[in-house]
């Protein structure tokens, strides 16, 4: 069987596990504080170019979403984002739990453009009752989106614009950020992301590590005792460089952009073979993540070869479905795939 | 520098790192649906001979005793512990956030008694306001206790009779359970405490794994849906074979017992050296942790070869600090410190 | 200043007012337990044709949707409702703050249809990554509507047999259910609303009491320990006998729907009036309420001499308005008003 | 049956009614912003002395306390008070329902001590685990206490020096204020409540009113958007002001502290017949709370006149009770009590 279903379904990088097992005896201090996660703190602040930046280390993404959300919330406070944004899907209500609404807005390709956001602002602002109502405190987006689409620099420019205006934080999921960053047709670098975001994450569990995500505040904008919140949250690891010798890893040498470029090189000989094939596509991504319609009786020939995902149903006898590709997407896999269609 | 800090200083016992490296390319399913988590589950029970017994596998003590006492509980219901209990003190306030009340009770050693708590249960119950107050929904204990301290069999079997007379469940954190079912002097095994306990944990990140507890529940009371609940709070791991894996080696040839005795037979080398050079133990811990009332001078002599845990100030020129040995601990550290001494 | 601003601006109606004048000096047992709160909840019974319907009181609306809400659903579980449902718009997040998701659904008239809601349950329980979502655990509609419309007794039925089908409590808001009761148009009865409801509120505070809503639970299903659920809520009235006569006078001799109808023909002479004039209506409510779509400069014209309520700008030069009647609005407010126009 | 049962069994003060039955017909806005809430408020102000403070009323003491502690405190910060504190004993969890810990100290007489506080805090800032434990964000203290006693002048401003000290907020819960400040042998004074305490409130369903309770925030420091968060918690009355009217009567002509005074001096006649016939006080209140220790035979005897409250066991052979005396008692009832004696 070949495994396209997500891009996290083997365990880390070779050069990534290599650093776990060269430190597995070295005595470390718990919960973040030993020297791995400093360096690697440093490597991405550098990476980022961004000197007032703070970074943590916690270990999944709905968890970081949690986190960091109810972190920098007030408690009259909700975090916008578009309908199909992973938190307001597929987190089972995790940030509904922390007591903070999710104020979802019409999405576009899986995006929240700048109009929506500020035509929602001002309306709300103008509302003579909204001291009824929930307080748009923060704005999600994620990069690439759930539909594997990606904001230009324009975009995102805008968007953070919209949120300056209102004095509210921009927080951007990067759980396949790296798969964002190496695209060809991208104009959005991490500099860009950390000048325009107030916070954000950098995946690591489907980019190259066993697990982990690293948090970037960027405006020495960290919330008060976040260490303890993370704790609070139950996501303050006891063996923290777990995390920091992980990133440390993937910022070293350029690593993490490199292998999202393998990823990336693997998916467009993929969604090639599928063009020239006549396969019909459900939305233009560019990114890891190749989404395809498909008819019910090619879907049932396929996966008996294939591990993919069930996307939607588009219509009773059409399907959408998902291949993504990893840093462990291998060519042969990719050739067998494309000698099999 | 000698490190005797604490028991999670260190990645993974070179056993369990081994599974990790061999299985590093194999693309299992996500989110726990993995056949390792499966096979670990099943090694699991059988140790602990209850045909009855779930197993979930999260990554951190205190994101264990979160979900599992958030799950269990109803709104109107706290836990109840000893106030020495983990939960109440050093877990910044997890359990409150998700909205219950900590009970505490009087400690005895870091052991709650089967008496005090029946006392309170009784009190409670004859209290004609008990609808004003927060009623005991689950009966929380330590083992061993954060004092190293260890429940014996007859004093388990007495709480949980209490905790059935009065339709409460008891949850045992077993942070360190290898070092306490390790023990030479122990009478409590592993069958026992799933008979007893209607949900127990068993630490990894304390003995031998890089992160990971087990979650057991003995009795085929899971709360519904509980996947769900764990993935709203943020610890459903996406790898959760790296959990499963480690486990599975945990539970294969006795290996989770055998690295916690080999850290027992060091803290019982170390034990020896204090009592034969004249100094005065805190407590009396069987485990892996040692408990010591030192002059202050010479703990500024010592902790310049050693690395230990500051526990409290005892009077103005005693200080009590603690000693961890762990799965970790060589023989040489041990040789070293004694030589010191 | 005419007023008709909204159903809640004067006091209690006299009827109600002089219950509370009687017995202000009677001493009465606290929280509920008094003689009033219980033949209050036994003439709702009655009224209701329901022998298995527990009764309990609360101060106010959001409380009420709160702490029923809060108190029914499992952690895991969200409440469903029409996009405009009061507690998805107007009540600050009080649900979310309790941790559960609202799970909006598009209204039409402000209602919820019974084919829009089965096709959301049947696509949420035919949806293999279920787990990682909010399940839905109640459902939630308003009668009359925050647009003043009502269900029919057929459309009430409908939406009771789908959530039977899938095992979900239905839950109607009735903070106005007095004006819904009254309508000449309504087929729908308070047995009617017992029947296929699980709960459902009677509201009082908008119906001739200075406070108040009446919860009742249809199927002796009262969630366990619910008035220690109350009191966690800060919702269990010390003098809760000042609820309880005041619902008491209400179901003496049918005050409630009668202060209701009176509320009804003031609205109709309005209607008549508004159509007579060539007024523009926003939507047909046959309930106390009245929304007219007003050109901007009648709207100055016209709130130099009315208090009405701003509802939302239809274009650049119309703006919809609501105007109110309750049981306080007099005989010569309306024919001034007719006069006016 | 004489009532001596508690200060909540009947409903308002004759003066309180009298206003409510004047403006029943009244069309005011709702929510709070009426000219009544506002001038009740003025009043306050002027009785406090204080032109720093902003003044809201809430329903119930509980609700009160629920509010104002989740509004100031952070995420990671509970609240301190003695172990004896309503909010840790009898209000249902209803702090920690909002996610925060009540962090118990032990109590004399009820109250806590500067001294005890201070160590609590020393201790707690001078522990280098603090980043993995509740902060201590708020200071709760009764006034009259649970057990009836006052805290002099110099006693509260100790307290709140150590607030000050380390910038930690002080809440005084005036549930029965009145029987305090009415009080022939106290020191403390509404100016100096708002003098020392950052937050406090005066209690009106004890004290007068139907319901109500009456915050003040003491140094223009209400927490942002504080209208919001009593929505979000149902805490904000639609007829917001049935609270102001009454604030309004109780803070014109000093009708609050004339009505406690009345309660005191019922008390203090009772207290005097108690000595005189050789009754044994569990603790000397000086306000309108009596503490007897009764044999069981007596307490037998007893309450087939007397309606008191069961305070606690004493040993097998006594009771402690508590009656308690309140603006509706009357001359009548006391002599009557006293003839039985």
């Amino acid at each position: 069987m070949l495994n396209f279903v997500n891009d996290y379904a083997e365990g880390a990088h070779e050069a990534v596990l290599k650093r776990l097992i060269e430190t597995n005896r070295e005595a470390l201090p718990g919960y973040g504080m030993d020297p791995y996660c400093k360096s690697a703190g440093q490597k991405i602040k550098k990476a980022c170019q961004c000197e007032d930046a703070d970074v943590y280390f916690l270990v999944g993404g709905t968890q970081t979403n949690q986190v960091v959300i109810a972190s920098v919330l007030n408690a009259f406070e909700g975090v916008v984002t578009a309908q199909s944004g992973h938190i307001n899907v597929h987190e089972a209500g995790a940030i509904e739990s922390t007591g903070h609404k999710v104020l979802e807005l019409p999405q576009e390709d899986g995006k929240l453009s700048a109009e929506v956001l500020k035509e929602y602002l001002d309306t709300f602002y103008g509302d003579e009752n909204r001291d009824h109502m929930v307080f748009p405190g923060m704005v999600y987006i994620s990069h690439p989106t759930e539909y594997g689409t990606l904001y230009t620099k324009s975009e995102l420019k805008k968007l953070s614009s919209v949120c300056r205006s209102y004095d509210i934080p921009l927080y951007l999921d990067g759980a396949r950020l790296g798969y964002g960053l190496a695209c060809r047709d991208t104009d959005l670098t991490l500099p860009d992301i950390a000048k325009y975001c107030d916070v954000f994450y950098i995946g690591g569990t489907k980019v190259g590590a066993l697990c982990g995500e690293a948090v970037v505040f960027t405006k020495n904008n960290t919330p008060k005792q976040f260490v303890t919140l993370m704790k609070q949250h139950g996501a303050l690891l006891a063996k923290g460089w777990l995390l920091g010798i992980q990133f440390d890893a993937l910022f070293t040498n350029d690593l993490y952009v490199k292998i999202a470029k393998h990823a990336l090189n693997m998916a467009d000989r993929l969604k090639e073979a599928f063009k020239e094939k006549g396969y019909v596509f459900y939305l233009e991504s560019p990114t890891n993540q190749i989404f395809l319609v498909l008819e019910d009786w090619k879907l049932a020939w396929l996966q008996e070869y294939v591990n993919f995902s069930f996307w939607e149903k588009q219509d009773d006898t059409h399907t959408v479905i998902r291949l993504a590709t990893s840093w462990a997407t291998t060519e042969e896999s990719v050739s067998e795939l494309i000698s099999i269609l």
